[in-house]
């Protein structure tokens, strides 16, 4: 019997231990992907308990404590911080075999420094003590970065953000870790949702551009990445309920944006040709810039129209869509690679019965130029568990070259989430460390040391040029 | 070594040897879905021979015998019980890794005595001892429902059916279990089926409603309804061969059930209008009442013309649907909640890809009323097996909180297979102790050992409010 | 820790152990599909050098190369074969838990003795030493088959083949081992794939029958089966895209054929009643010749247009697609069914979310005849590793009976590939050995040493009547 959740947590062998404590744990952490606020780490924020930290903005926590029964009021309205939090603790135990579980107990452990177990019993104890922690010096969002031993944190933001925050950090000069903004155009896309018309106003007063026409939206979409390029961005990201794929020539992209601008109706098939135009474009644009493009696909966002009313988006009511898009995705990628410009690609499905079509995905538009030009994203927000994690790697591992792997990334609003990369690089090591004590793979330390500390830290700072 | 099918069957670890034999397999059952024939019950069936209990109805038995490569006539036609019985014993050695060889064993150990090996070689024996057994007054369908722990059985029954057998049963006041009727009015949802016309005048019949309307049609089935909760039911169950969402407006609804009755050709678009709308209905009038809906989706039924003419429905020749349905689930479940009519709901899809999509689901329409108000069913049908039940526990793990599961049901016609409960805590037992020896979760056996008493009985009881 | 890959590779029980060395090893080979071509047999090719074998052809490897970043020239391009050989050894050391990991090291054990390991470092020692044994007399193509203990190999072969190969071997009475051919009848079916009009001319050259009709090209298919059976056919293979079913009339086919013969547009839906009407006709006559009937679906060919400009087909650029067929599936089955023309059939989806779904589709069209009638394919192309066989396995065994199952094939062009079959075997013995030393089967050693013979051998001879 393993203690709970002690220093050789999910470490099953003695190759899995070595591999974690004597080379993974001792790599800094390039956080690529997450939803971090610059604002909060331009000011340096600090927190005042532990409800903020955790239950503040974290629609995971929200859906667990709702699944106990408890009513809205105490987990996203106007009860009181302290019965917020009790409400979680009493949750918590019965999410047995939930990340949660671990992520919650991975954070008390390195932050907080507390070795027990919450629960309701625990929560008066664990939030006297989190609350008291969080007056410490090293516990704003800065010094949680810092204990962390965080070195690029690449943010999310639109093309129409003026960046303020991000200009901040980079005058400040921190020299310890760097905070660079990721370009996320998703509504300058997404032609066919609400507020479309007047996200296009914004976009092009932000870039200084009046757009008129597609080609307008491409030029303002232009000057954001030139924006974004000068503060440290290498890294795009599309969010997209599904990947669509429909070509259409200037004139017709042209017609169906005219008639988006004028509020009249168009078909789901012309804001697909809109759509597949203006992705074309940027995917185009990132390959010529070197940078990263990000695909995450298959979400349904805003499911209950009651919470989104009271609540608004990301409120927990996000789940995962099976829609097919297989044929879709290859040839978005084919259309940008038959020109020479794919850029860098990362694929994330939140299907995880997607895992082995992405795994066979990559292999068709690899090249040379980066080891892993075309990459297979870690386990994403409902597959970012050990279950999820062991089978993207071991699909991953099967189909392409584990070893070029650029690893994990939070995709977390929360500073305390860095854990979130302990917790994979011991499932890593465990998942190397049996197949090498199976007699699968030679017992070499040398070169699985150099590989693990490649996938945790190496691969990711080559492939973006961080 | 473990030996075969021993007491610490599926136990591997310690911790699970104690949480079963200590906690779980104390628990009495509610089985509240199962396909028994009530009749059976008010008449106390008892049975000739093994053939008639084992291979009578049991389609899964008869998959695996065709699969043999035997004669039809050996399986449901006319040879001999004796013959038949041979041959089921003949094709089980050939089904390693099939829950089916498991599912033989326990029932031959528990109910029979028999501690030996089915096989083409021991089929005399096995029979003889059998058919010498079921004399025995423990033997009939009361004995064994006792003898098995179970408290209350939810059978599967139609709004046109009079209830006459549970009306019997309430009559006689059984003391120790209780039979209580579960809601399907699949035939009055599929506008789009042979025999639709028919049965609407044995609803209407059977509900004292003279149905010339959708309104009517809701009538009869809301006068059913109160016709089952005055015999204690709590659940209704709708199989789907997908999940459909398409609204219409009541005339256009009422037009498409005008052309069906008149025998003429509606479209699967209208059809699924129609169906939409009486599904809808259904739902918020159990979310009135209290009541838990089911809902099974992803079937493909009779897919064999030659057998589904020779032998009828449930002959064994159903299988999985891969059809996608992830939007129309939402959305039809959005449908409810957004008016707060969203009743209690239990979803299971047959397609096992569909595992992580439904624990994303869920968690979307959690609320306060009920703990785990939305649940991801247990393991059904061809994913009901020691890996699909794994799948299906670790990913409503992964997803939501497994503490609050309503745990297993048996969806048999049969008896004999309470044990199915015994096979599932096992599992999940196993699958705990796992977790727990390996520091996964603290080793606090009065907190374990509740959840798995809970998620084998407590949360049933509570949840259907039985 | 397990030694690198020794004699008890994979097998983590004695109960495996012993299933593997004392019965399973003992096993002759059946390799009833793979694409080796039949004049390097019939012409006992010799090869000069490793990266000839293993280079030459295997877009397996191809992808893997790529995935490191390497410059296409070095891959399939003029580079020198000793370079060629040089990125291999660099790329496979990053390929840790991929299948090609295990089968270069089984082929280097076997074939060339080389008990090391591959990588940058060795390649030169491997080269050299691999070259040097290439020129012994047991290494041609005969000899390599002869060493393998392989029995029967089936290749694929086109209906307008004219099977010289096949015809010189037969004519030549090899005793130990027989090259038969299958029947692979794509690009007779595949009306809306460029090169159809002429592929119809040489079919009908090939057959001695001048095409127009329909009529035509099934009666020229008719007289290539009789072609194929004079040489000892047993098995035909559909590759598809996808599974289509869409049933016309024949007047309403052969207009679709006339306009595509002329040159003209068809629509998809056109195409699938051409494809549809071809391909029953075909399955009807396999059952009754007694032939098997593969079908192979969910892949996307040639997804990137720049590789297959510059490489053509087969360059490595093919993966899964994972389009819904179940309703299709099911019912082209039945189609052939009903009329009693359903031939032995074995089906293989390249999408491994289909695995349950082809688990439970063959339950329903078993039949008298044959153990095992239908059957689910093994682990195909992108799931032909470890897990993925332990998945179809595993599935299979859940939903159908895994005694009758006729297991592995090697799919490849290389000689050196018939390890595979000892990687199967591995994982098979590995997959039973661990239930039976989990007490979920009894450890009868006859029974058990007998399935796993059958697995790896008698059930393929018997199925396909070799």
């Amino acid at each position: 019997m393993e203690k709970f959740m002690d220093k050789d947590f999910l470490l099953e062998t003695k190759t899995a231990r070595i591999l974690y404590h004597d080379y993974a744990s001792k790599m800094p952490i390039i956080d690529y992907h997450c939803h971090i606020n610059p604002q909060e780490i331009a000011e340096d924020r600090r927190f005042e308990n532990i409800t903020q930290v955790w239950l503040g903005g974290d629609h995971y926590k929200w859906r667990m404590i709702r699944s106990n029964g408890t009513p809205e009021n105490e987990i996203t309205g106007d009860a009181d911080d302290r019965v917020k939090f009790q409400r979680f603790a009493e949750a918590l135990p019965r999410a047995i075999g939930n990340p949660m579980y671990h992520w919650t107990h991975l954070e008390l452990q390195r932050y907080f420094g507390y070795k027990g177990v919450l629960s309701g019993d625990t929560a008066e104890e664990v939030w006297n003590l989190c609350n008291e922690k969080l007056k410490e010096d090293g516990m704003s969002a800065r010094g949680l970065i810092r204990q962390s031993g965080v070195k690029v944190i690449g943010t999310t933001d639109d093309p129409a953000d003026s960046l303020e925050y991000h200009a901040a950090i980079a005058a400040e000069g921190i020299d310890d870790f760097r905070v660079v903004p990721s370009y996320r155009p998703d509504k300058a896309v997404a032609i066919y949702k609400p507020g479309f018309v007047e996200y296009i106003a914004k976009l092009g007063a932000a870039n200084g551009v009046e757009i008129r026409t597609v080609a307008d939206v491409k030029k303002a979409l232009g000057i954001a990445m030139d924006r974004f390029a000068a503060l440290g961005c290498k890294a795009a990201d599309h969010g997209m309920d599904y990947v669509m794929y429909r070509v259409a020539d200037d004139k017709q992209v042209e017609k169906v944006f005219k008639r988006a601008m004028a509020g009249k109706a168009i078909t789901m098939e012309e804001a697909e040709q809109y759509a597949t135009a203006v992705t074309l474009f940027c995917g185009r644009e990132y390959a010529r810039r070197g940078w990263v493009m990000q695909i995450h696909y298959c979400v349904q966002r805003n499911t209950s129209s009651r919470r989104f009313a009271a609540i608004g988006p990301d409120a927990g009511c996000d789940c995962i869509s099976t829609r097919e898009c297989s044929e879709a995705l290859t040839a978005l990628l084919n259309a940008m690679d038959k020109d020479d410009l794919l850029p860098k690609t990362v694929l994330y499905s939140l299907n995880p019965a997607d895992n082995a079509l992405l795994g066979s995905v990559i292999g068709c538009f690899q090249d040379a130029g980066a080891a892993g030009k075309i990459q297979h994203g870690s386990a994403w927000w409902f597959n970012d568990n050990k279950t999820g994690m062991q089978q993207q790697l071991t699909d991953l591992a099967n189909l392409s070259l584990l070893g070029n792997f650029i690893g994990m990334l939070t995709d977390s609003r929360s500073f305390l989430s860095y854990t979130r990369h302990e917790y994979f690089r011991r499932i890593l090591c465990n998942l190397i460390g049996g197949w090498v004590e199976n007699g699968e793979y030679p017992a070499d330390m040398d070169t699985l040391g150099k590989m693990v500390q490649d996938i945790s830290y190496n691969n990711a700072k080559a492939y973006f040029g961080f």
